[in-house]
Parts: C-alpha cells; structure tokens; sequence
C-alpha cells in the first residue's frame, strides 16, 4: 500500500491529467480553477485507501475518486455563493471571481461531470456506484438546507444538528469509502461497515471542528479562531450550552447571540466562559470520543486481516488528533 | 396508443403522485411548485409516445419522462436565476418567490432527483439512460454559456448560433425521444434515427420560436412579439439579417441593437423592416423548412411500419404549424 501523501500526490496528477479546460471556457475555466486549488483531498484518499485494503488495485478506483472529489468541489462552489463566501482555501472563490452565474452554472456541470466519471466501470458496478452518489448528493443538499433553516430556528434540537452534520459531511466520507469496497466488489457487510466507519469519523471530525473553532490552538487549526461565534453560528457548543446551563446562564448567552460588536474578542471570551461553565465544552469532548469509538468499533468489526485495518484506524487517529 | 393530451395527463397524474413536498420543507417546496405548475410537458410525452411506436408499453417509460421533465424544470429554475427573470408560466419564479439561494440547492437536489429516477431500470439500460441523460445535461449546459458569452460578442456566426441553440434546446428532445428507443430496447440505428429526428425538430422549433418572436400573431404565439428586440437579442434573424444587409442597413440594425428607449414600438418597427428587407425574415422561414424537412426525411428513413411512424408525423407538423 501506498502511504496517505503518496495517494494524494497519485490523484492529484490523474485530476491535473484529466481535468483540462475545453469550450466553452467560461464553463470549464472555474471548474479547472477550484479543483487545481489543492485541499487535503481527504475523500478520495480514502476511498483509494479503501480499495486497496479490500484486495483490489487503487488505480480501478482513481475515476470514483475524481468523482467524489468533483463532487465536493461543486458542493463547495454552490455553497460558497449561498453563505457570499469571498475567500475559500486563500483564493477568491468561484463566484468573486467570475459573477454569480458562472458559479451555478460551473457547478451544474461539475456536477454532471462526476456522473459521468462512474461509465468508465461497467453496469453492476456503474449502476452502484450511481445511486450510491445520488443518495449521497441529496443527502448533502437536505444537510446544507436543514444548515440554512437552523440559523432562522431557536429551538435546534442536538438531535437535528448531528443529523445535519451528518448529512452535510459525513455521509460523503463514508460514501467514499463504501466506493472503494464497491470498486473492490466486497460483500454487502464489508460495504456497510465502511460505510459506517467513514459517517462516524465525519460527526467526530465534524464536532471537533466546532470544538477547536472556539478553542484551538490559532497556529495548528489553521483558522482564526472564534469565527463561529462571531457569526452567531449555533453549533454543537452553543447547543449544548443552552442545554446544559440554567436559566440566566442561558438567557446571557442567547444575549451574546444576538449580539455583532465591532470589536468581537470580549464577545468571544463571554461566550468561551459559559461554553465552559456550562460544562458544554467537557460534555463536547465527550461526545467526539464517542464518535471516534463508534467508528473505531465499526472498523474493529470488519472481517479484515489486522494489517490492513491498520491504515484506516492511523488515518483516522490522525484526524482526530488535531491539536487543541 | 393514446392520444397526445392523453399521454399529458397520464403523465401528469404519474408526476403528482410521485413528487410530493418531504422534508425538508424548504428544498421540497420549489420542486414541486414548479413542477405541478403544468406547462406543455412535451418532452415526457414525446418520450412516451416514442416508446410505443417501438412496441414496448408506455409505462415502463414513465420514470425516465418523469427525470426528462424534472431536469427541463431544473434548468428553468437555474436559468432563470442566471435571466434574473421574475416570472415564468404566469407565476412567480422559484428564486423570485423563495430567494436565490433556494433556487439553486432546490434546482442542485433536482438534477439528482432526475438521475435517481432512472434507478428503476435495471443495470443496462439504467447506464444507457445515465449516460445519454448526462451527454444531454451537459450539452444544454454548454449551450447556455454559449448564450450567455454570445450576448457579449458581436462576432458570432450562423453556425455557432446552431449549434448554441441544439445545445440548449434541441438536443433534449432528441435524447427524450431516443429514451423511448432505449426503454423499448430498440436496435442502434433506430436509437440514432429517432435521436436526429428530435434534434432537427428541436433546431426547426427554436427558429420558429425567433420568427415568431418578431413576426408572429400576438393571440396564437402567446408571448408578446418584439420581447427579442426590446432585449437586443442576437437571434437568427438578426444574425442573417447582419450577414445579408447592405453596409448602411447593417449599421442601422446595429445601432437600433444598441438603445433601448422606454417606448419600443418605433424600434421594434424599424428592426423589422431590416429584417425583411434584408431578406432575413425570408431566409429564416426557408431555414425553418430545412430543418423540418431535414427531421421528416430522418423519420422517413426509419425502419418501422409507417402507421407507427405517423403519430410522430403528426406531433412534428402540429408543433411546426403554429401561426405565423
């Protein structure tokens, strides 16, 4: 096997070999654009991973990867126009750049174009792969409207919002996976295990992103800091908080919620205070460990030698590893 | 076989009990807002028509009609975004009445819907299905930039504007036609045949649609006439109207292509009297003829019994034949 930086640089020259700008311009410009920005390429470095651990080569899988990772570049173009995103990955985004209209209609196409990189296997294979990705493609526009409805809502359940992460980023992850045990033709078990896997890795990864958001480290998160709060962002902290704190703890910080100063770091540490206070922050720690075990768990099910099961749980330790 | 209004509201009844608002609400509602909204549904029927002349019953083909309308519907809701268009149909548009950022996750989740209808048919023709769908969308997505680039050049040939209009038009049509044929899993020739017979028929009705727009009976076209010119619309007429004009009569129609004064009814006057005197109005009906001919001819040449043949016949005449 390959290790994690040598799949990504493997993908990384098919896209750049596979992906080039043809007529009309304007329409494959932008899409040349964003998938030549680099990104971790999680997503089909896992599902290339998945495929080798499942006893079949990676290459066979490298066009479900492309797939994946079109898709989550279109899911990212769209996004960016819905939330009037400027600046995403340090470039302008798709829409800055180029107007409104090129950034729907670039993404219509790409989003066509991952469709289209699934005919390149045949009809069993083609045909589950397909509707693998159109569950998932809805999925993750049901989770962005249910992302958009929640910012207009004041009684979010917790429920409801580990659904939404799901939905709006773990499902593409454990879609990535079961593509590689799909590629590999694996037994239904194996696929939904991976399958598994990859959706509770996403909401842990997911919460911890909302965790370290307000209380990661500014070098190794890579983010500023507190953004969150400072666009009033009800994430699992908040939600917790509220659920956790009493009355006037909770009314202070729907308060601080309601709230856009100027100069936003006393609002930030307000709110840091009552996430801790509240005991929001400890039980959120908790809740990614579960996560990370349910996955782990999931992964220890698999009827898999140890060794290539190795991969995976490294991949995944390393994750949720990310300093806080 | 049915009647063509009888195949419309088979159709119909299939659509209502099948696309029905779910959650969540807000991705839910514009889909079936606009889909419930009728229009001719022409594609669906000419998708079901085809299927029986090839001998297979129409209702295995109502899922694929239904993706064909459903994708229609998403590239209207998506266009008119990209137009800024504030009504379609007598109603508000999607974007008009729920805001941009609806109109483009509900188109998105749309154009996966449509793949997710093919999932009813088994592997093989499932891919078929995909795969023509995915030609098509991308094609009517390129044609739609060429549209748009087109507004900002002054250069563009009666060669390109064909092809921008099968793109975006023409082809759907024929991809809906050659569906019967792959549901009825008809020969390749016939698929082929059948596919030419649309897109020459689609090609045919859009230059229609720009003749009428300048020349046509305001009661029976139903639009009001002029709507190209007012928006300085660099339709066929204007285009061999460009290329037959003497030098001053072209720069006349240049000019006139260059205001846009409140009261439009001396502009629209003088445009058209560029139109016929530079032969252009005339060119355009004889270009009409050619590509109908063109689609009958395709028609004639396929092999099935000429009673099958007929209906087809007669649909292509009576879209052809509205008045001038």
């Amino acid at each position: 096997m390959l290790s994690i930086s040598e799949y990504r640089e493997v993908f990384s020259e098919y896209l750049e070999n596979k992906i080039k700008v043809r007529e009309p311009k304007n329409l494959y410009e932008p899409m040349v654009y964003i998938l030549s920005q680099g990104g971790k390429r999680l997503r089909p470095v896992l599902l290339l991973m998945a495929t080798e651990i499942f006893n079949a080569d990676y290459r066979k899988a490298l066009d479900a990867a492309l797939a994946i990772e079109i898709f989550h570049n279109f899911s990212l173009v769209h996004d960016d126009i819905m939330d009037d995103a400027p600046i995403r990955r340090g470039q302008l985004t798709v829409h800055e750049k180029w107007g409104i209209n090129t950034g729907i209609l670039s993404g219509d196409a790409m989003l066509i174009n991952a469709y289209q990189l699934f005919e390149n296997y045949d009809g069993k294979i083609f045909k589950e792969l397909a509707k693998l990705f159109s569950k998932t493609a809805t999925q993750v526009c049901e989770g962005q409207q249910y992302d958009i409805d929640f910012e207009a809502r004041e009684d979010v359940s917790i429920e409801e919002y580990i659904k939404m992460i799901e939905y709006k980023t773990a499902v593409l992850v454990g879609a990535s996976l079961q593509m590689g045990a799909i590629v590999a033709e694996e037994s239904p078990e194996c696929k939904e295990a991976i399958y598994q896997y990859g959706c509770y890795l996403g909401i842990a990864f997911q919460l911890q992103d909302d965790y370290l958001d307000a209380f990661g480290d500014p070098e190794s998160f890579g983010k500023q800091p507190g953004g969150d709060i400072i666009e009033n962002k009800k994430t699992f902290l908040y939600l917790k908080a509220l659920e956790s704190s009493g009355k006037s703890e909770g009314e202070q910080l729907k308060h601080l919620y309601s709230i856009n100063p100027n100069e936003s770091s006393g609002k930030i540490e307000a709110v840091k205070t009552i996430f801790q206070s509240s005991g929001a922050a400890e039980l959120t720690r908790q809740e990614i460990q579960k996560y990370t075990e349910k996955a782990f768990e999931v992964l220890e099910g698999i009827k898999i030698p140890e060794e290539k099961k190795e991969p995976l749980r490294k991949f995944g330790e390393s994750l949720m590893e990310r300093q806080v």
